[in-house]
């Protein structure tokens, strides 16, 4: 394994693109990391159309939890989307262009990692859930349906709070783009699969959209797509 | 305010206690932080009998989300329960007692992360979930009562992974009591709520023993239990 060996493995979901999008941003502002792409299958539809699966006993020796994404980096594995970007930023932000230094800058740090565990915590879980429920359950639980979906607006006007008089998430003034806009993007631009408008939140939409014609963000949302 | 004010808002729920241990652990190894415990309330039944409440318009421009726990240091306001103990952490665990320096110990660093994001987005959520279909739905839904009760007890066959040969979930060897013990703990301690018998994970078992045992654990769990 060479010294600067990176590996990705993923797919393009709400997850997986926090991942590969911010490989790209990095890529963009700093000429790398180069690093592998692998795509995984999740479920027994996608094995053989696809290269791995999440549940293989070499897979779960990376990541025990046995999801996507997870990155192996000169052979040290990191599992956790939100733990994967803030250790890709240790490695490689050296300027601290999308985030923030613990040991200078300690709380605009603290707020990185508050907004970090808001959504890793909260959006990702309950919009995952929502999805779930009008998607992919197998019974028509209109209670699950109604508990997701409100939690999941309740979670867009916190956002729509935070957004209401400041550019991003974190950072003094009015913002700084970094790493909890990536994570909390790669969810809520996802957020039409389940019939929200974003419209209901104007400053959380100009937000989304903001993020979404950045050329690394459109580059890392394809990263898995058609591969 | 003084320079050094530090108030903890909080009920001793799995995320309210996982503050308060460690403000207690704290405590007992450095003889401080002191801190001011102040109890809120979060359903309607509550408000009066305690102190405050969680979707005052005061909190919610300390906590946009309404939730405990919450702290405010010198001013400047945290949330999120594996945020708090992460700042709390670098402010006052000078000598990572309980966690690990991230500009000095950054592999070990990342662990800590990554398996507190596992239990913020998982294991926290998750067994949420399940607290609520098991007690407190208004519906009786035997689909979502098992989905999160199966959910919880995978990410346990997770835990068990990790602990089959190590005392604590992160650092080398078998490991050091710390952060991401605590949050876990916090959670995995009260799993008999939703009828989980921990003896069929033996190492998650005898790891919860462990932790239950130390003072500052049973004086941290205690905080707003008769307050």
């Amino acid at each position: 394994m060479s010294d600067s060996k990176l590996t990705l493995y993923g797919l393009p979901t709400p997850n997986g693109i926090t991942a590969s999008i911010f490989l790209e941003e990095l890529k963009a502002a700093y000429g790398g990391p180069d690093y592998e792409f692998v795509k995984m299958s999740i479920s027994d539809a996608d094995i053989g159309k696809v290269h791995n699966q999440v549940k293989a006993d070499w897979f779960i020796k990376l990541n025990p939890n046995g999801r996507i994404p997870t990155i192996v980096h000169n052979g040290f594995p990191v599992f956790e989307t939100s733990a994967i970007i803030l250790y890709l930023a240790s490695q490689f932000d050296k300027e601290h262009k999308f985030s923030y230094d613990p040991a200078t800058d300690p709380l605009n740090y603290s707020e990185e990692l508050q907004w970090l565990f808001f959504t890793h915590g909260g959006i990702g879980p309950m919009q995952g859930q929502a999805n779930h429920f009008i998607k992919f359950a197998p019974e028509d639980i209109p209670y699950g349906k109604n508990r997701y979906l409100n939690e999941t607006k309740r979670l867009y006007n916190v956002l729509a709070i935070r957004l209401q008089d400041r550019d991003w998430l974190t950072g003094p003034g009015r913002g700084k783009y970094a790493l909890a806009d990536i994570k909390t993007y790669s969810w809520v631009s996802k957020s039409s699969f389940i019939g929200i408008d974003l419209n209901e939140w104007p400053a959380v939409k100009a937000w989304v959209d903001r993020i979404a014609e950045r050329p690394a963000v459109k580059a890392g949302s394809a990263v898995g797509s058609s591969s």
